[in-house]
């Protein structure tokens, strides 16, 4: 008997451990075991809070599959509301070692409770030396791409991972399942990409459906929004702070000078014990 | 916050709240928030106990997305095993109010622990007239049908709901996939039927891959496992008591004279709060 505490973040839903408190067995099996959407409480991942001796605190990430991840940009957010709900942290901001690297996680809170969390998403890289792009160009910012006949307006970029932008008129009637993994393994991507295809609501919002390297269309991907707004704001004139709206609900993502952070929803949907 | 209990059997999930004890919201719609696999805890049905005028106990079944059913074979034995350890009911044979009918699932326990349940599955009906079926034969039993150009000897009866059994060699290399939904919706079938593709290990084993009318390959499906096991002691023999491995895990078929029981496991998950 484990106790757990299962939350999401736009959709993105995880399993949380604390490892300060209870004795958890092997990680990975653990993750494999509990994520399973049958015969487990089922999740898209495993987090273990731990002490930490270089952050307030440290999050250790698994995927489904029993692999480990340097980071999550939706599960950052469901671990700061659960250490801060549960009370391991009493700060509402901290720092919180990962595998990926120190994280700063800024809580919102509303009634006591964390409705959401505002975390730094790092810089973007534009220079296609520093990313894997099969190109001459120094960017590849607003470029022609042809797929199947159709010409595309593509723009590329690093930002936690590489992440293409194409901007649409309808994205209800995008062929992203379709045109995505056409995109996602084209030649110009020696590593693959991304595709985030979106469509311009007012200056402050924007739609947009993200096909994922090896994962396919999922509810929300931190990372895709944030590129999006990077581009859209250079590219099409929308503010450098915008809403993104996702299938799994609604990022805030915010440019400033140096970085872009991202503000998302956290939610808790049970608690209790795992007969593992 | 509602009490909650997750359980599966052979893979088949639900998740469990008791109305005796706690007020709970109206069940159409929290059966589809509480079954999302993403927004919610996840499971494939929830289940409602319930007191009952007629029986010992009621079971409440409602679908994933919303729908009542009137009972669930995996379902049923996950209800026993709940209201037995929760103490609700403390017989180890008891009777149960479905929508489908009385059920009465016996215990099978083990270190006080009830580990399996018996359920009494009916009796088939073998009358093509008592089925819908287009056939102008009197039983489908063991009858020739040409997919694709390849003739499968096939077997249609009504156990529950409509079953087509058809024995295979190698039940690794059938393609359940594309050859059930041809058999599914062949004409022969005005409502469509279940397609049971098994190869038999020995007299007492049989392997089963099921394709579910509406729902395509499922880890467990209680009735064709049921119907699987009648076809195959008629044509091949196989005892009158037999384990039917499909991919949840394995299902114990015992027929008697005039009914048909089916044994199989149940076990608890997690259980604990539901922030709905």
């Amino acid at each position: 008997m484990l106790n757990f505490e299962k939350l999401q973040g736009t959709g993105n839903d995880f399993i949380i451990f604390n490892a300060i408190k209870d004795k958890i067995p092997t990680y990975s099996d653990l993750a494999i075991k509990v994520c399973d959407r049958h015969f487990g409480i089922g999740a898209d991942g495993m987090i273990i809070v731990d002490e930490s001796d270089i952050a307030d605190i440290k999050m250790i990430f698994y995927n489904a599959d029993g692999s480990e991840a340097p980071m999550c940009g939706n599960g950052i957010r469901c671990f700061a509301k659960y250490v801060y709900d549960n009370k391991i942290i009493t700060k509402t901001s901290f720092s919180v070692e990962t595998l990926g690297g120190i994280m700063k996680p800024e809580l919102v809170i509303s009634n006591n409770e964390v409705t959401h969390v505002k975390v730094n998403m790092g810089s973007p890289i534009f220079s296609t030396t520093d990313f894997p792009i099969n190109t001459t160009e120094k960017d590849f910012i607003n470029k022609d791409l042809e797929i199947d006949g159709v010409k595309y307006k593509i723009s590329s970029l690093m930002i936690g991972t590489i992440h293409t932008v194409i901007k649409v008129n309808n994205l209800e009637e995008t062929e992203v399942e379709r045109i995505g993994p056409l995109i996602e393994k084209h030649p110009l991507f020696p590593l693959k990409t991304n595709v985030n295809f979106f469509e311009i609501v007012d200056e402050e919002n924007i739609n947009l459906k993200t096909w994922e390297r090896g994962a396919g269309l999922t509810l929300a991907c931190g990372t895709g929004a944030t590129a999006t707004a990077i581009i859209s704001s250079i590219l099409y004139n929308t503010t450098k702070t915008v809403n993104i709206h996702i299938d799994g609900g609604t990022l805030k993502i915010e440019q400033t000078e140096n970085d872009v952070y991202m503000t998302g929803p956290a939610k808790s949907i049970c608690k209790g014990v795992y007969n593992f």
